[in-house]
């Protein structure tokens, strides 16, 4: 160590950063979607403590609109302080213990990091398998079932590395409870945008992030359990391995105590309050209905290029498009014309997609007629560009 | 399971909730701070996305900022996607493996923190003894060393439940090197408004929180990590157990790769990057002087008042004045009449200091004449209708 007296060092010279000034983007990727101007503008509101009186008042309107959004009464209903994959290690985190067995799918990305949470969480972890690209088969969850008698089963209700939503989700759930075993949806890519029911379908615990159907900006994620959910996670014998997303601690928070767990992420709730307000306003079936509507013309214009969606119509994903990448075509070549030319977003194919599709999202406030007719004509005029005729 | 078709099922009613009006309150608390109108206005700009060419640049320079705000060169410099706690789980839990032996003070709200996520990482808690509202006595952090020879030290540089700053942090460094242990030091109260000194004073790893003396909205903490540090990171036998604040694997994000591991929270960079340049604008070391200054008159005025500060001023913390609530006053009664009659939030004392003590925040963009001033005026005015003369 240095013996001289610690002011006398001299400063460095601070870095010169200009102004913020991003590019102006159209968001047709798998997130962020566009966020509404109105959520922009909720996000630039002056803060109030965490603690004060009136954002508990805050808090009580978000958990009451994200009940409304995942069609749940559920009690323990909360936005996460983190992006999606937060939510996700909360629930996982949280439902398995120690010795737990965890069933989770193979037939996408985020199968595979649900895996990843559950074994850091003490978990054994066994799977269903499906193609990536595939729902899962009722059939093979009861079989994995009856192999394993796993204590949680995690599934993912829309997924976004293939575009694929996953049916029958009832008939997945009533499997599980004949065996006792806790259910967590992933609906990262559905809540706000592709018919989600929690209460309905018989949930134990459900997830998803802001920055896709409700078109907010990430920060702040939706979590919902059923009682019987969080009587599990209330009754462990041994304490969850994240201090940070421990639901026991935050329940002294979002529960009635309104206790000091951690400085909540006050701008983000603001934000996704906003973002939920305007859910309520267009309605959560209608908002439902236009994504679908809107997703079928994005579908059918695709059709017309000369492009194939990767998944077949049953189990279309109408938030996230995986369309192929045609034979002699780059993907990163387009999706580079796309950024910018057109200053579109779209994303290549993720793991054993890599190379093989365009992710195009249509989400939330990216879930309009301009949004599709421009990606379209980029999309149009990248491919020709590529020498495809379609 | 209802036998009903799902889409029959009528539809709750969406809750109305009006507008968001939140008070104009004066944060004068343990954070948040009042957030400048510049980084206000950072946090309502439209997305990118987290992989846009746009938004590597951006990171790419909030880590600058961030290097010059820490006073570190460390390559491993990055905002947490959380809050405070988050970013000190993210460095507790990955640099305690299972086994390893860690070393945390008793002396404030926050080292019970960081034994809670120490034990969770499968760490052995032992601890440095010294009353709350104390600093650590470097003899006794040696004297722990010889008993417990500890693998990872964590202290708080700046304790916001006592406003008491760690003197001495060199010498401590010196006596957990020459053990070849790990230094963590929490600088979540202290970073951007109180002389900290992450290379000089040879840390291995130290986390602060957006909300404080940075004045920006929570949700991007920074972290950063020598390469030593790192190295013990990368070496790990055993996976941290949290997927997602795993620095492994944030690696891929924030380091050459830039590849995607999860959402970041895009807006809380754009406001860290806004609140970080005012410091660079400002001046680092003009930033602690301005900070000493404010706090200065705050004290002096509080003193007048008749009332006490909690800390002497040999480790007197600026950014959190802790101020001795007087026999005969009821602190609960002064903070609501702050709140009500002032718009100003103060907190009360938490912990062994429940009740004792008033903590009043001089942060960031609060830390102006205007607050300290408007602070002081209500303040009289509440001591004197709680009928206390000085």
């Amino acid at each position: 160590m240095s013996q001289m007296p610690e002011q006398s060092r001299p400063a460095e010279e601070p870095p010169d950063v200009g102004e913020l000034t991003p590019p102006d983007r159209t968001l047709m990727g798998p997130g962020p979607s566009d966020v509404h101007p109105r959520v922009l503008r909720a996000m630039s509101t002056p803060l109030v403590g965490h603690l004060d009186p009136s954002f508990i008042e805050v808090m009580n309107e978000v958990q009451e609109l994200l009940r409304y959004t995942f069609r749940t009464d559920n009690q323990w209903t909360i936005p996460v302080s983190g992006t999606g994959s937060a939510a996700m290690e909360a629930a996982i985190g949280n439902l398995v213990e120690p010795g737990d067995t965890a069933l989770v799918p193979t037939n996408g990305y985020f199968g595979g990091r649900m895996a990843s949470m559950a074994e850091r969480a003490g978990g054994e972890v066994v799977t269903v398998d499906a193609p990536w690209g595939e729902p899962l088969d009722p059939a093979d969850v009861a079989d994995a079932f009856d192999d394993h008698q796993p204590d949680v089963f995690g599934f993912v209700h829309a997924e976004t590395s293939t575009g694929v939503r996953q049916p029958d989700v009832s008939e997945l759930t009533d499997i599980a409870h004949a065996h006792d075993a806790y259910v967590v949806a992933d609906a990262v890519t559905s809540l706000g945008g592709v018919e989600f029911r929690v209460d309905e379908w018989d949930l134990d615990a459900a997830y998803s992030g802001p920055q896709k159907c409700l078109s907010c900006p990430p920060g702040a994620s939706p979590l919902t359990l059923s009682d019987r959910a969080m009587d599990k996670v209330l009754d462990r014998e041994t304490e969850p391995r994240s201090w940070y997303l421990d639901l026991s601690l935050l329940e002294g928070y979002w529960g009635e105590d309104r206790a000091y767990h951690h400085t909540a992420p006050i701008t983000n709730v603001y934000a996704l309050r906003e973002a939920l307000r305007l859910v309520a306003e267009e309605g959560i079936e209608a908002r439902w209905d236009r994504h679908r509507a809107i997703a079928s013309d994005l579908k059918a214009g695709v059709r017309e290029l000369g492009l194939e969606m990767n998944a077949p119509d049953a189990y279309w994903l109408p938030s996230l498009n995986a369309v192929r990448v045609p034979d002699g075509v780059d993907d990163a070549t387009v999706i580079d014309y796309l950024l910018t030319e057109y200053d579109i977003e779209v994303a290549s194919g993720l793991g054993d997609l890599a190379g093989e599709v365009w992710r195009i999202g249509c989400m939330g406030y990216s879930a309009r007629p301009k949004n599709v007719e421009y990606l379209l004509a980029g999309l149009a005029e990248a491919l020709a560009a590529e020498g495809f005729e379609g």
